[in-house]
């Protein structure tokens, strides 16, 4: 079933404490979008500048994502991103973001678009995903993601959503400050009672949490040797997640906790080189073989 | 079989950011031989001073932990440790140490201590561990714990254990220091790498990872939204890991990992309220229980 994300598309540059890469593709979109033609046909809509190289366009295309929503702005200039990860390569810091042509970002979806049974509304402004929602007309499932910042400036309009969504995805630490409570165990149940019917948290090379009315679990993450670049690990999460829901066209408990672990496997390899590198030379299979690496690993 | 356990027998006062207790039983030794007391017979070795409280001593008997080489040194005073814990309830700080009857601590192992064919080193000067080992006639299987101190202070004598014991169980940020390596799979390894045959990460609220030179793995904390008191449950865990693989008789890769599921979760009743409060209610029964949802929590 087709699989629409609406979110950033970015170009990035990333230093960490071993390698540093310049102008890179990212955004949580391309990401999410990336991650999630493994298992379904998507559709990114996003916007970017003039300077926005067409080789990325064509890249996304060879996975048989549908960029047709894709706007180019001409004399503006693509969403950039500068960030330093910490030796844990955990911890970041951001050091410099120009949001350009993103800043204006009014997604209008082509008309084909709105009748996606599946809609991801990657992170960006609570108001924005609430727009992005008024077009659809009744999407089967609806998931979002969000950051600190909407949990800080938009607060209201971020309610508004979670009372509006299926799903919310979103890391720890704003778990904690969107609810007050340190517990994440409680912080997700209390995630999940502002509206969405299922919450997870990211815990980063820790795994993800899942909370709906009936089920809380943890998934540890898949524990890689080689960590260059966790830039992009969350949205390629949520792109195996709602890319296995999607192929599945089934959000039964049993089918979100596949989508958990799926979500978990396709971020373990985008965290083995920068970018989409490491996405760009696997195939479904290799997603399986870890599968039954994984399976076999929480099994005794 | 028999598990013999040597290390710190304390009183802890403990903060935490809605509760404190003043002066409960505590101490590695006393964590360890309780957890483990649900799988198999516990000896215990240690040294208190007369401030200690002979309850104390008779809640370790109840529950068959032989106390026999647990020393009352008179006109002396039982180790003391005061420590905070942040408000995300996983970092602390240390208050105050009063080693006292500890700082000087030699043990010395009853004549039919010596043959007990499991062994667990809980957290002690590397010397003292080496000490013991030196005691022993050959036991089957030895497991010890190590900190950033002996780390720091100490690396000859911890080199020299290493080269001398089975398994290591140490916190993620000890394995950090131990090795100078950020990521946690190449640092398990690398510890590895410096003796024991398998080393075992602890990860706090993430769980645990394992490491063999045939297997890495991670199984995550069993979530519960209750933590009062997160002391002592590193301590659980090696007892409750201690405690199957003696029960056993057996330490296959197999055993190892059904044995580390059982330390995940013995930690997880421990955290639930201060010192031993939350073990003493349950049985094994319960233990029991646990493993059936958490087994669940990670099939699919």
């Amino acid at each position: 079933m087709p699989l629409l994300v609406v979110g950033s598309v970015a170009l990035d540059s990333v230093e960490t404490p071993k390698e540093s890469r310049d102008n890179v593709l990212g955004g949580s979109a391309v990401y999410f979008s990336y991650a999630a033609s493994y298992f379904t046909s998507v559709r990114l809509v996003g916007v970017v500048g003039e300077d926005w190289p067409p080789e990325h366009t064509d890249l996304l295309n060879s996975r048989q994502i549908d960029t047709s929503g894709l706007t180019v702005v001409p004399g503006e200039k693509t969403f950039f991103w500068k960030g330093k990860y910490l030796p844990n390569m955990n911890d970041r810091e951001t050091l410099e973001v120009q949001l350009n042509v993103f800043g204006d970002f009014q997604p209008k979806l082509p008309e084909d678009f709105r009748r996606c049974p599946f809609l991801f509304l990657a992170n960006g402004s609570p108001k924005t995903q609430l727009n992005v929602l008024d077009q659809m007309t009744g999407p089967s499932l609806a998931v979002a993601d969000t950051m600190d910042l909407w949990i800080r400036e938009e607060h209201d309009s971020l309610m508004q959503l979670l009372s509006r969504i299926d799903g919310l995805v979103l890391n720890d630490s704003e778990a904690k400050l969107l609810t007050g409570e340190e517990n994440l165990v409680l912080a997700g149940h209390q995630v999940r009672e502002m509206g969405p019917s299922f919450v997870v948290i990211k815990k980063g090379e820790h795994g993800a949490m899942f909370f709906s009315k009936h089920e809380t679990y943890v998934l540890p993450a898949y524990p890689t040797e080689k960590v260059l670049d966790p830039t992009g690990a969350g949205d390629s999460f949520a792109g195996g997640m709602m890319g296995y829901l999607a192929e599945q066209r089934d959000f039964s408990p049993t089918s979100l906790k596949m989508a958990m672990a799926y979500g978990v496997l396709t971020a373990s390899f985008t965290v083995e080189d920068f970018s989409l590198k490491r996405l760009q030379h696997i195939e479904r299979d290799e997603i399986e073989i870890r599968m039954q690496q994984y399976r076999k690993m929480l099994s005794f």
